[in-house]
């Protein structure tokens, strides 16, 4: 077991994240062992600024849980995960490991948390937390243990638990910062700069355009959270970004101009916070009379003017609205990818720098500085002080995944309700403190977080939008059915489907497609392999956008079922798949096979697959879709023949009745529909697979039937 | 083309059903001609007794078409049947083969069809008469021909049409019947029987026990319908049969001791008839003042008394209820298999005698005549002159498949609303009029039809329950998941589950197995191969029925939907599976898997297949189960872990669910469940196919976990 830390004095070591790498394996397990106790004695030497117990169990934050869920919370993590991945079959104390098991995700401004919990003492707590220690240092002992580090390692889950300890060591920060004064005392490890003064005054400068590559490569030697890894390449348009952050004397002339009373500075969800929050100034400053006040982690000072304003983005946002209308320019807050570029200007990162080239990593303050204290190249305070909020709703890079034993650590927050802040605050270490390091909250979140502001040529905002993970359990559905892994070694059904085709339409010219009910797309991106132009047309929006989007964005990402209410998170990549060259092709349109437009014919083929068995007056489409091929065009369709009179009502059923009392099947009724303009010149099987969860499946036979139309 | 012929007078030749074997393709070739056009001539000849168009478009029958409809009925079967089977490709007259394709199948005595038709007029109808001659005269000229002719030939599908024919023939008599006698004329071919007078004296003749072979055999050699096939041995009791068929006199004899009046004498549909209809005496007499007279097919004459009375099932029942009090004893019908013990009697069948050995196969009269006139070895009429009703409601016997183009020939009728008579009429001609020709009706339905009475030592009547065809698709979705044929190459599940639970049990005594969630039952006789006692218990009596009735009968029967509405018949037969030495040693029982009577218990192993995610309460089921095991006793569960809140709240879900925000598998909740009393030894996949559709499947894969309880 390694020594136990108590610590006098902060020592930028202890906050460092470990390297992945390194020559001994001995060496490397007492440095995990050192770091996992250093970070544990940290965290409770945070707590140690609590004066009084009963101070753990009340509710600053009425949407938050009291202290002590926080206080057992990280301890208990270690334990759930090790569980979770097999490696303890034991637990330490299950009631323990339910009770601090889930925080509470502050959904909205207005969702407070009624459940009554039955909290147990500070020291039965901190009892739970030496056990926990006990039983980590022996794993980290014990473990077996190759470099570098994977992610599917023991390792790699002890890193786990103790760079999620180092979150909570800011956000408890933040929560101890909402106590009242006499619940908190001064403590030798927390001391806050004492220097403050008139802000400088803010100027902008210009950053030349750029090429960025945003993500975290997966070889990266430090351990890094599902959101961060990842590659997207972006081209940042010059732009002018503020020399300082804003600092607290910059943003009251925003609050002294009345801006948190003209709705108009505000978004839409600003107005909407602002009149139930009835905020009338930045979260911690305090007036009294005339005279303004902070309110820091442990202490209340005069508003130190010069230190950066602590805000949400939603006043954040409102400032910058406020000082584009004063200025008459387009002023903003940076994009991640606007930010990376100003990062690029520092060349060193956590762990390999001697000092961290901001207040950061504990290595400076345990409070803000001003905002004048750290410079690279022309900008302060580019990293460190405190986060500094983007315009960039969270989303994961093209190559998103999750880690298994924490699938829920980003996919929540990939809901476009939650921005990026980037940067680090004073008291962000490990992780926290690399430049790949992520965050993101709810706009309306307090965190130590402030920004700093750009102004741009456009009033659009270089944002992309997110990636939502699709969990609508039908589109799910079918994305996995055209984009995902195959099952029962049946072949891709769009896939197998557009070859089958291929197979009849050898010498015939291929410059128009038709893939009607092209559902989520597949079909349509296949046949723009062979096409010059494909028409992808689907009834359903709901449907037909992921079309749009995977040809927009290259990328679809979605939820499917596995066991119960659990879920396994995909991604599809266009890129992948080989259609990059050939996606411009296609054209997608929402579109009623039954009633299509004027403008939709002249194809060489027109392809239906699982269709006609969907449509509500299939006899309808079969009459007028002639129109709309060449000559001696090809109309191919392909169905299990599912008639539901949820989809069609029985009258319009083509086959699958009787007539007359006899059995007339489907195909049948196409027979008997096609047989005077089209010519049958085939008729086979194809099967397909639709996932449905992990263990179940529908498995269909469908009928291809390829019609050629006769000039 | 072969002759059309005209007939003056009756010849036995034209209504013998021609040999499926023979030397010379071609006399056989020119034998079905003929009897094509005999059958075809003869049918119209009886139309030639209407003497006004109009009559054709009457309904003397309100619940059945009027006589237009037959007249064409019959001429459009074969067209109809042609095109099904791909032998046509061009219709003749698509209206007309339409509308005259449909019957009105009478449902209940109240069902009365109001379906306006817009019929063709009669020369309209003999000219399309005229033209499908000429149609079928090619194609029997013109198809291939090998003898013996088998079911899947063409020359089967133009017996099919001729045979049907004949059919119509006997109800069109009926229907001309029911005409007003100023709508119908004497004709030479149709001759009634001139004798009647007073009736003998009716008496019980012993008849000795005996076994008989119910069933066509498929290598006969005549045309058979599909419900003739099949081969049931049944012991038949000793019994007393009347000599002769209940005359005119014998019934009066009830009808004047009030016989209609007395509710008491009736079956409680019988009841039913007999209130809405307001019968007062069988339904071609007629009383005017004290006398009776009745209605043959062209003429009225006094009741003839020495003449078969001719009533529905309903009115004969009563007939025999009334006599059994009359006499103390036990009168009822005989049973299909009694009536076969007489028809032994006779050593010929048709078309191999000389001469009829009954009323029948109109060699004699076109009327009934005296019931003492046709006597084999005592007994009179055994067959011919009227259809003798019997008590068997009708079944296909074991081994019974439909014909493909005609696959609601029988189907419809087993549905034990139907009952079996036997025998023929007069005017039964071809396969109607051989032994093996069998026929139903519903029970209040008049035909050409009377009875003969039997007495018996005993109340009950040896009828068996009806194979209905379960058409529950969720009930034969899991018979044929358990007793039909496998898919994609995958093995039959049950059976697959058992022999996977026997690999684990090898040197565990096998005294007693239970099938837990048993469903229709299959794994339970799979497992009675090896125990020595199986209970198949399940919470659904629908299903559970199934396991009972495969016992007891050994075969159950269901239609699988295949494209739309439309469905194949199906039957189980469980010797043909291998379990008739073992099905004795199954016990099936109604019960709830989480709530076991406590007799169920001391179990080797218990097998519980797709059922843990089908409990509404998994978790008491697992706490009350080991207990029910011997020592060392096996508990084997495999299911795809497909939670639904239909079946099982979400708060009792096993797994599948996040708990304290962890994801938390249905293993994970059985090892928290069993651990305490089980070692887990293994867990496997078995993968499984549930057939929706012909082109729809579920495939799923199971997990199985193998618990042994500590001892």
């Amino acid at each position: 077991m390694c020594e136990k830390n108590r610590f006098d004095k902060l020592d930028s070591r202890i906050s460092k994240t470990p390297l992945l790498n390194g020559d001994s394996v001995a060496e490397k397990r007492h440095e995990l062992c050192e770091y996992f106790h250093q970070t544990s004695s940290l965290y409770e030497a945070l707590f140690e600024t609590i004066n009084k117990d009963e101070a753990y169990f009340l509710r600053p934050e009425p949407l938050r849980h009291p202290l002590i869920f926080y206080f057992g919370h990280t301890a208990s993590f270690f334990i759930n995960k090790l569980v979770l991945g097999n490696y303890l079959d034991r637990r330490i104390n299950e009631d323990f490991e339910s009770m601090f098991a889930i925080g509470v995700d502050e959904m909205s401004w207005d969702d407070l948390n009624d459940d009554h919990y039955d909290w147990p003492t500070v020291d039965e707590v901190r009892g739970y937390r030496n056990q926990v220690r006990q039983c980590v240092d022996q794993v980290i002992a014990s473990m077996p243990l190759k470099l570098p580090i994977k992610q599917d390692s023991l390792a790699w889950v002890v890193l786990m638990g103790i760079e999620h300890e180092r979150i909570h060591l800011e956000t408890s920060s933040v929560i101890i910062r909402m106590l009242s004064l006499d619940h908190v005392s001064e403590h030798a490890l927390w001391q806050t700069c004492e220097s403050f003064g008139p802000a400088p005054r803010n100027q902008l400068l210009s950053v030349q355009q750029s090429e960025v590559k945003l993500g975290k490569p997966m070889d990266a030697d430090t351990y890094g959270w599902d959101n961060e890894y990842g590659k997207k390449e972006v081209f940042v348009q010059e732009f002018k970004a503020s020399k300082y952050l804003v600092s607290n004397q910059e943003f009251l002339e925003f609050v002294e101009a009345g801006g948190y009373r003209v709705d108009g500075f505000w978004t839409e969800e600003g107005v909407n916070w602002l009149h139930y929050t009835k905020a009338k100034m930045p979260r911690f400053w305090i007036k009294r009379g005339d005279q303004y006040f902070q309110r820091n982690m442990l202490e209340e000072i005069e508003l130190p003017l010069d230190w950066p304003v602590e805000v949400n983005y939603l006043e954040a946002k409102a400032f910058c609205n406020w000082k584009s209308k004063l200025t008459g320019s387009f002023i903003r807050l940076p994009a991640e990818a606007e930010w990376t570029v100003l990062r690029q200007l520092i060349d060193t990162d956590q762990p390999h720098w001697n000092q961290a080239p901001g207040n950061l990593n504990l290595e400076h303050f345990a409070s803000p500085s001003p905002v004048n204290r750290f410079e690279t190249k022309g900008f302060f305070d580019i990293v460190g002080n405190v986060w500094q909020w983007t315009e960039t709703p969270i989303d994961g890079y093209p190559g998103f995944k999750v880690h298994e034993l924490y699938d829920d650590f980003s996919t929540p927050t990939f809901d476009g309700r939650h921005n990026l802040f980037k940067g680090g605050s004073w008291i962000s270490t490990g992780n926290e403190a690399t430049q790949h390091s992520r965050y993101a909250f709810r706009r309306h979140f307090f965190q130590h977080a402030g920004f700093r502001y750009v102004e741009s040529d456009s009033p659009e905002v270089p944002v992309d939008t997110i990636n939502l993970y699709e969990t609508d359990e039908l589109v799910s559905r079918y994305l996995q059915f055209h984009y995902g892994e195959t099952f029962f070694s049946v072949d891709n059904y769009p896939v197998a489907c557009v070859d089958a085709c291929l197979t009849y339409l050898q010498d015939t010219p291929k410059q128009k497609a038709l893939d009607l009910g092209c559902s989520v797309g597949r079909a349509s991106f296949e046949l723009a392999r062979y096409f010059e132009k494909v028409d992808g047309i689907d009834f359903s929006a709901r449907f037909i956008q992921h079309g749009f989007s995977l040809k927009k964005d290259g990328c679809v990402r979605f939820t499917i079922p596995t066991e119960g209410e659990l879920v396994a998170y995909k991604e599809c990549d266009l890129n992948k798949l080989g259609y990059d060259g050939v996606k411009h092709k296609v054209q997608f349109v929402q579109g009623d096979a039954c009633n299509l437009k004027p403008a939709f014919a002249g194809y060489n083929l027109i392809f239906c697959g699982n269709l006609i068995d969907r449509l509500y007056d299939p006899l309808l489409f079969l009459k007028t879709i002639p129109d709309r091929l060449t000559d001696n065009g090809f109309l191919i369709l392909s169905s299990p023949y599912t008639w539901l009179e949820e989809y069609t009502e029985k009258s319009k059923w083509l086959g699958g009745i009787k007539v007359n009392g006899e059995n007339f099947t489907t195909l049948d009724g196409l027979k008997r529909a096609l047989s005077g303009r089209f010519n049958l010149l085939d008729c086979r099987d194809i099967p397909f697979v639709i996932r449905e969860t992990q263990r179940k499946f529908q498995h269909g036979v469908a009928q291809m039937t390829v019609w050629k139309k006769t000039s």
